[in-house]
């Protein structure tokens, strides 16, 4: 049997900690399946005295992680401290520098370093590996990055983060607001106390920007993405899209468009009886579709301690079989001086159906005014729905619902500004995208 | 860049030409992603002068595949033949015997011979790929024996035969009968002219017993694994399953239990709101459940000369990436000489819940008797619904369905016995067992 491989953990927290745990009460099955040892020899987090419930005897403790990335005999640094920058990002380029093999699962470094990252470990011939930065346990980078070896991708999308799809899906179930549902995914732990970064869309774009590059080979562009997150969806939407044969998904999209690549993370109304729209909770679900496999789905636990540190072990054990010297796998698919630039393909033309809700006035004129509009910006209705405005304080109000036929964004953008240039309408008109999947 | 990799395809039908065109077309891509290129050097396939539409100038022609096994200056052996033994078998192991890589989508060959294949490999240094062999392009391959390492499978289960799971949707959304819809697949060429292998569970039981070994670590048992196919699947079934809150899929399931592992192939009740329940068509899907990822569900196409020959692909760039003398990934998950002996779980041991139809005479104490004959047996019901047969002929007769909450298999089969016994039935009764995702 080859030589131990010697790793050190850097964060303890929940997913370190769970990993620590791992490694260490199954060493003979990890022996068998990889044909050599794991060993843990050196660890580093902040506080060395807090009770995590694993024996760290007979291992290094380092106060500063950049000391034992830098110094420690190591042959994996396992980086799960997390932050863009930082000691994490000091200590992985530290690691890299010595052409040590790095597994990470932090989506918010690989977003803001992750091309530089990868070219340093190539120039070094050592791994960096990451396949708990999107979307936990899910292995969509691994698929992407082997599996899909010669297919062209057209668009992947999904839903990759629990908090957001806890919320909706309880907000569908149990018709609650948006404000309890969030208040209850507080309670459980599903969502932080400063709630912004997932609600906002703003970690599913991080993951986005990642399995972009992974699919269409161009540099990460995690600055250039649209961004809407899930803060102005009523349970009227809610309601009316289940009407209408729909659930409400935050889903991030990339796709090859005819301008470039289209990088969008909204509110998404996807049909009823697809596969994606049963992925209920804080599963994550990410589906590629390519033009020689077609269309793949992989749904599973997108957080947590244990299934975040096993797609860290899944990565480590791909180290251990690996050897000094054979040939790499590219981090992220391709080498990345290889990577193509990011062209921002806009959204503006962007085709696909759309859902408006729109409040207005109760008066003759106002449904044709509407209808008129959409006309005259070539969209074309697949149904209209209107009834009495569910806020008792408006009675005098009417809500309308337009489902369009596939429009490009800028004219319903127009038909839109249009409409509420009538002077008929209250509150801001919602327009929600429809996605719908190739298969499944 | 390291040199051309060099690879011989035995079998040039649907799946073998598509992957001859996708090499030929994508060298460029294939080179960037694989650090170097792939190049087709030898072919064998039955006649040569069929038109497959690719251009094989410049490439070695055998007749005879062990021949091209055996001497073709290769670093790979695809075979793409098909057959559990005979000239696949043959040119297998003489490629391995030689130390050549493999990379096969024959599940037949490696139910039969896979882990005597599986310990050559590993004792001449080289790598048996096979991830097309299971549920075409879906990745579960790679899933199961790397991204999984380290965690304990308690079950796997999916659909793995598009034919059946066709038929199963066109008789749901369509209300067509089982022979009605079966000839629809043959016209579409889902189905063979002789369907056999694929609706009495066969080509199932094949795939199951390669995942189920890739799980658990024992040695492959593709003949010991309880079978039932869906022919005796009526319309009537599928409406009241709908009526239930179920679907009807054929599944594949393999799980630990306290006396082994149980196989099983048969149709299965689902949750209509699960998941899988949705996978509709040829499309195939894989479920994992293990203990510290959770559940990992994959979807996608099963079959078709693309989707395998992406598998196919992803299975040579693997290879393309590693290296002579790096320490392998053992095909079956684990060294082959290490897998565990299979020990059958009985599934009289099964627990679960269970749909029962009976077809009965319509009088008096009937009912009662088989609510007796159940509780006798302490099965215990979560619906009963009682109704006129729709079989129009059989006017004096009623149809009773019954719901049971989870109860051992003997109890059911005791159960169903003694009601048999009772003299009032008419035809055979219908067991169709349901099954739980743990999620989704």
């Amino acid at each position: 049997m080859a030589e131990a491989l010697k790793i050190g953990i850097a964060g303890l927290g929940t997913v370190g900690s769970a990993l620590f745990k791992i490694i260490e009460t199954r060493q003979n099955m990890l022996a068998i399946t990889c044909g050599r040892k794991i060993e843990i020899v050196a660890v580093s987090a902040r506080d060395r005295n807090r009770d995590r419930g694993i024996d760290m005897s007979g291992v290094a403790w380092y106060d500063d992680p950049v000391a034992m990335a830098s110094e420690a005999g190591i042959d994996v640094f396992i980086e799960l401290m997390g932050g863009a920058s930082g000691a994490a990002h000091a200590a992985v380029k530290a690691a890299l520098g010595r052409g040590l093999h790095v597994v990470t699962a932090n989506k918010a470094l690989l977003a803001a370093h992750g091309v530089d990252l990868a070219a340093l470990a190539e120039e070094k011939g050592a791994i960096l590996n990451f396949e708990a930065a999107v979307a936990g346990g899910i292995p969509v980078i691994k698929a992407l990055r082997e599996s899909l070896t010669g297919n062209t991708v057209s668009r992947v999308y999904g839903i990759m983060n629990g908090t957001c799809n806890y919320i909706l899906t309880r907000m569908e179930k149990e018709a609650m607001s948006f404000e309890a549902c969030l208040k209850e995914a507080q309670r459980l732990g599903y969502a932080e106390a400063d709630p912004a970064f997932d609600i906002e869309g703003n970690d599913t774009a991080h993951k986005l920007s990642i399995l972009t590059t992974l699919a269409f080979g161009t540099r990460i562009a995690a600055d250039d993405i649209y961004l809407e997150g899930i803060t102005n969806i009523s349970l009227e939407d809610i309601r009316a899209a289940g009407e209408l044969g729909y659930k409400i998904k935050l889903l991030g999209v990339a796709q090859k468009t005819a301008t470039g690549i289209e990088q969008r993370v909204h509110p998404t109304m996807v049909p009823v009886d697809s596969v994606i729209a049963q992925v209920d909770g804080v599963t994550n679900a990410v589906a590629i579709e390519s033009d020689i496999l077609g269309e793949l789905l992989m749904v599973g636990p997108g957080a947590g301690g244990n299934a975040t540190a096993s797609a860290v072990l899944g990565d480590i054990a791909d180290i251990a079989k690996s050897r000094p010297g054979a040939q790499l796998v590219p981090s992220l698919g391709r080498p990345a001086l290889q990577l193509e630039p990011f062209v921002r393909g806009e959204i503006q033309a962007h085709e696909g159906g759309y859902f408006i809700r729109l409040t207005v006035e109760d008066r003759i004129g106002v449904f044709a005014s509407i209808a008129k509009n959409m006309a005259d910006n070539g969209i074309s209705l697949e149904s209209i729905v209107q009834r009495p405005s569910e806020t008792a304080d408006e009675l005098a109000r009417k809500t309308v619902i337009l489902v369009t036929h596939a429009t490009a964004e800028h004219a319903v953008r127009k038909a839109v500004a249009a409409i509420k240039s009538e002077g008929y309408l209250s509150g801001e008109p919602q327009v929600i995208r429809i996605e719908r999947p190739k298969a499944g």
